[in-house]
């Protein structure tokens, strides 16, 4: 039989699984996914994931491929899928790619977004998807601080002490933090705080480290200043903050043409 | 001891409850919130709301009412309650009102929105929150449809049987259809579409079975008058359209002055 590499475009809310990545026991995204696979092309199949994602990590815009001998037309997988697999996660494309394409080799630019509800009550529409932080932050020093994680440097002082990779370099194109006003009738009712990653790639738990470090920031404790000192220090042993995973989103994937 | 009336404002996701109202077993908002109340005032307590909420309705601004002869100022049970409350009710207001206000009695004004996300693939993101409807529907027909709702009727064919009340006689101030793009960069993502009713207030179902109807006419399987003439009909026995709860959220509860 001809093997075909099939790309899948997906999103998943994160709450119910321990993360992407496939496990023994517990629930996870490529579990599902991998079972409904097999159950629609008849063999077993591996999913090649453009990044794991943490345990409550969402994702908007994931991207794998897997291979198959089966004949089903690559656009067909979307309502297959979804047909089968659960509701919270859900196959947005699904095409037939040269067999060169990799879905994770080839990523040109990831964006990941962390969602922070500033304001004094909580909101139980957030709940699992926004980090409530309830005292008010400085944005404008939160901007001064992100301005130098902007280019090429080595991460070392903002990523997990369990990053195995040969290289720490890595290239943040752009760190942009959009505030919105919520709903001003209800009282007690703050801000939308979205703060946006674009980058080559991102190490792992950097994105909640470089978002630990701007909430430090924003919250008066530390100085933009002293995180740049952070960054130049490439200190795996700098202390670090990490921030909960339900208001991570990998929000996009972009691939070479 | 003095007896006095507090009231309270609150939010709640309605997903893990049967409704707003006390059950014997099964959990309820006004469970949780009367516990609450006894653990910080030490007495028993029965909270007088706006109105009832079905299981699985959420409410962004509900209003309710209690005695008590406790000395606890009136403000303070904002932060006294959140933090013994689960994550998914959220008090929003509390305040001390004079004793012959009334949280049911006194309401001049209800406003509820219905939720339709109106695409061809679902969203993780919105599955405890919105109606998914996956074929298009005609907005500028549904407005006409809704355009016969407004003012005052008997509203007996667009109420569940079992509704017990004197009259259904019910007065419609304005139904608003707002239409949202979804992110447009994401394949299948459509419209985002919020029903929005201001009344005198609504019986049993009501908001439901009139969005029920909407959506016929949305989907071309009514037209705007088969609706005018269901409600000139005041039929209890007319053919009724429920919609799912979780699309429905009670927004707002005006009072007198």
């Amino acid at each position: 039989m001809q093997e075909r590499k099939i790309k899948l475009v997906f999103s998943y809310r994160g709450t119910a699984y321990h993360g992407f990545q496939r496990q023994r026991v517990l629930p996870s995204v490529q579990g599902e996914m991998e079972k409904v696979l097999k159950r629609l092309v008849g063999h077993e199949v591996s999913l090649a994931v453009s990044g794991r994602t943490d345990a409550g990590v969402h994702a908007r815009y994931q991207t794998a491929h897997f291979i198959t001998t089966c004949g089903i037309p690559g656009e067909r997988f979307v309502q297959a899928m979804n047909t089968f697999l659960p509701d919270d996660i859900v196959v947005l494309e699904s095409k037939e790619m040269p067999f060169d394409f990799h879905a994770r080799y080839d990523v040109v630019e990831k964006t990941y977004r962390y969602r922070i509800l500033n304001q004094r009550q909580s909101d139980p529409f957030l709940l699992d998807r926004a980090y409530w932080v309830r005292v008010p932050l400085r944005i404008e020093q939160m901007r001064a601080a992100a301005e130098h994680f902007i280019g090429t440097h080595d991460f070392t002082s903002f990523c997990s002490v369990r990053t195995h990779v040969d290289s720490k370099v890595r290239t943040i194109y752009e760190i942009r933090i959009d505030v919105e006003e919520r709903d001003p009738y209800v009282k007690g009712q703050g801000q939308d705080i979205w703060l946006t990653f674009r980058g080559s790639g991102f190490l792992y738990n950097m994105v909640r480290m470089l978002t630990g470090a701007l909430l430090e920031v924003g919250k008066g404790r530390w100085t933009p200043e002293y995180v740049k000192d952070m960054l130049a220090s490439k200190s795996p042993s700098v202390r670090k903050v990490n921030v909960p995973p339900q208001g991570l989103y990998l929000w996009d994937v972009k691939y070479k043409e």
